[in-house]
């Protein structure tokens, strides 16, 4: 079987890399950064400004569009794509996550995750087939393998358990799939036990799959031990397959993940930090609520290119959001996205010129000097 | 004075004319509705997609800009169009109807209204000067007189004398008006009494206005009273400038008040049903929540035009709306927008064709056959 990913470009002074991850509908330029659309939306932005913005593809949530509107509704009305709108790739998650983090009584076996819908408490279950049918129904163009959670923190043995069975259930995923052509990735689990993860990367790696992921990072861990793990870890991954760091990140984690060799990434901080009122920009975050932004007739980041920075003002932005406007909704997060996305096609640009390290060195001294990690 | 606005054709069967009227930041064609930008935004709508479906001037609330920013505060910023980046006409209405609905203790005097905020309930005052100078540094293209407000029902002596006043008032702000170009419009009270409205229009006619508006309608009367001042005070309107029916309303009162004559409307019906899950089509109301529409792969409205209908279906309008997502407001404010100038558009069409009142009975005939008023 052909990778579906190829590098392009790698720093010769870190992991850093820069590649090329083709799907179904089109080609992604790694690093990427990919919007979390949860509902089957981005929330609070149109497909329209997503491509405007520079997103080139989107996550959707396999848990919330399962219990609503329901995958063989998505199906019926012509899969995911068609039903929001959106014709560039979009990776769908397994619903491990969402099933652990909304659900306390979630109950695991063998077989799969039992699990109460957050909206009607109604019963519900989903083996690792059961991840993929519902997958496959939505037409993603990625698609993630059932994993189990581990908390932080947790002990060695609770690790080793359900990174186990992660791998048991990733194997079934992979002998589920139907010829769809849609890629899967595995999740490389183990807690923060660096030999647990190593011997789960070789396990999925002996089962092959089309890209890999780290999950259970940025679960509540010292930012050291996320590094130290990512560190260990990403380089050994296959080098020709797209490593894929889910939930994370910062800035900062987005700039130290591609630093180890990380191409793809996914969060809802740009999104809903932005309908919280908190701005991303070259210079650091911003609290638009403050009251220095009051008469403050510059935008958001001077260095930004996007039309909101264009077009409206600190103190239009403060205005919108002190009075609870859905239009600051709209824009922060617009900004915050565009922020993201072009952060990593500033480090894409960078790779390719082999000067990441520079690129590095600027984004943190433009923050106010603020430290490398 | 030339006036601004012209008549470039009349219905040879009823009221109904078209026109043009100029302000300072351009032409608008008329019948025209205007969107409400109450705190600075047209909730929910970008002002690139308020263009894109067809609004040509948008309405800003004089009592929301004055509690919040604060005029001072978007002078200093350049004005309202560059604050909100809305470079087509505004029209400002006085303040008058948001003092008395929403602050049940406003006091009214020869000088003018005395209120709380509605925010934090500071004592504020604003006399019919106040008013100018407030949209004065706004820098509306068209300003309004302050006017009272008279409830319904009210005994024809409160009504002669808050009329009485509104008057002497409407005489103060065309005094206190600087020659900066804004046009300024009179309002025409007098409460469900034909004759005070007569009186008060002849009164206003005297002192001279750059357009007229019949103001208190639509404030809880049956609808045949607001259709008999409509058919009596509309033509004794001075034919050569243009009628603002403020507040109203409805798609049908949108082509009732076209037929007696009618130019301009404002409402924010269009937006507030829009977050409420209602749309209008072209077959009447939509109530987009309802189980009918759960597998919908259909437009909003099969005879719409924009671009909510032409990309989603109601089945995933459905979704987000019962998801609560932000989108769901977004995309229901641009499609009932988009009914709502499309409307106007099509009424100015027909007005130009002389066919107006075959256009009316095609109107309602689409509604399943409702009765024209």
């Amino acid at each position: 079987m052909p990778s579906p990913f190829t590098v392009l470009a790698r720093s010769s002074e870190c992991q850093a890399r820069t590649g090329r991850l083709v799907t179904l509908r089109g080609t992604i330029e790694t690093p990427v950064f990919m919007p979390v659309g949860t509902q089957a939306t981005v929330k609070a932005v149109t497909p329209e400004d997503l491509k405007s913005l520079g997103a080139q593809i989107i996550l959707g949530n396999t848990y919330h569009l399962y219990i609503r509107p329901g995958h063989e509704l998505i199906r019926e009305l012509g899969g995911l794509h068609r039903f929001m709108h959106w014709d560039r790739p979009i990776l769908t998650d397994s619903g491990g996550f969402q099933i652990f983090s909304l659900n306390e009584l979630a109950k695991i076996t063998e077989e799969g995750a039992a699990f109460r819908s957050h909206l009607d408490g109604a019963k519900l279950f989903l083996s690792p087939e059961d991840a993929i049918h519902v997958q496959e129904a939505l037409g993603s163009d990625i698609m993630m393998t059932l994993d189990t959670c581990i908390p932080f923190p947790a002990t060695r043995d609770e690790a080793a358990r359900a990174t186990a069975l992660t791998n048991r259930w990733a194997r079934r995923c992979r002998t589920a799939q139907s010829p769809t052509g849609q890629l899967l990735f595995g999740i490389v689990q183990g807690g923060m036990n660096e030999d647990l993860r190593l011997e789960a990367l070789e396990e999925l790696k002996d089962i092959g799959f089309d890209g890999y992921a780290l999950g259970g990072l940025s679960v509540g861990e010292p930012k050291e031990m996320m590094l130290d793990i990512l560190a260990c870890c990403a380089p050994r991954l296959p080098e020709e397959r797209s490593r894929y760091l889910m939930g994370v990140g910062t800035p900062e984690d987005l700039v130290e993940g591609v630093r180890h060799g990380v191409d793809m990434f996914d969060c809802v901080m740009p999104t809903r930090n932005a309908r919280n009122g908190m701005l991303f920009t070259s210079q650091g975050k911003l609290v638009i609520k403050n009251a220095c932004f009051q008469r403050d007739a510059g935008p958001l980041d001077p260095l930004c290119t996007c039309s909101v920075c264009k077009n409206f003002s600190r103190a239009y932005l403060r205005h919108l959001f002190q009075s609870h406007e859905i239009l600051a909704s709209q824009l922060n997060s617009i900004h915050n996205l565009h922020y993201y996305c072009n952060l990593m096609a500033q480090m894409r640009e960078a790779i390719r010129q082999d000067r990441f390290l520079a690129f590095r060195d600027e984004f943190y001294r433009l923050r106010n000097g603020q430290k490398p990690m």
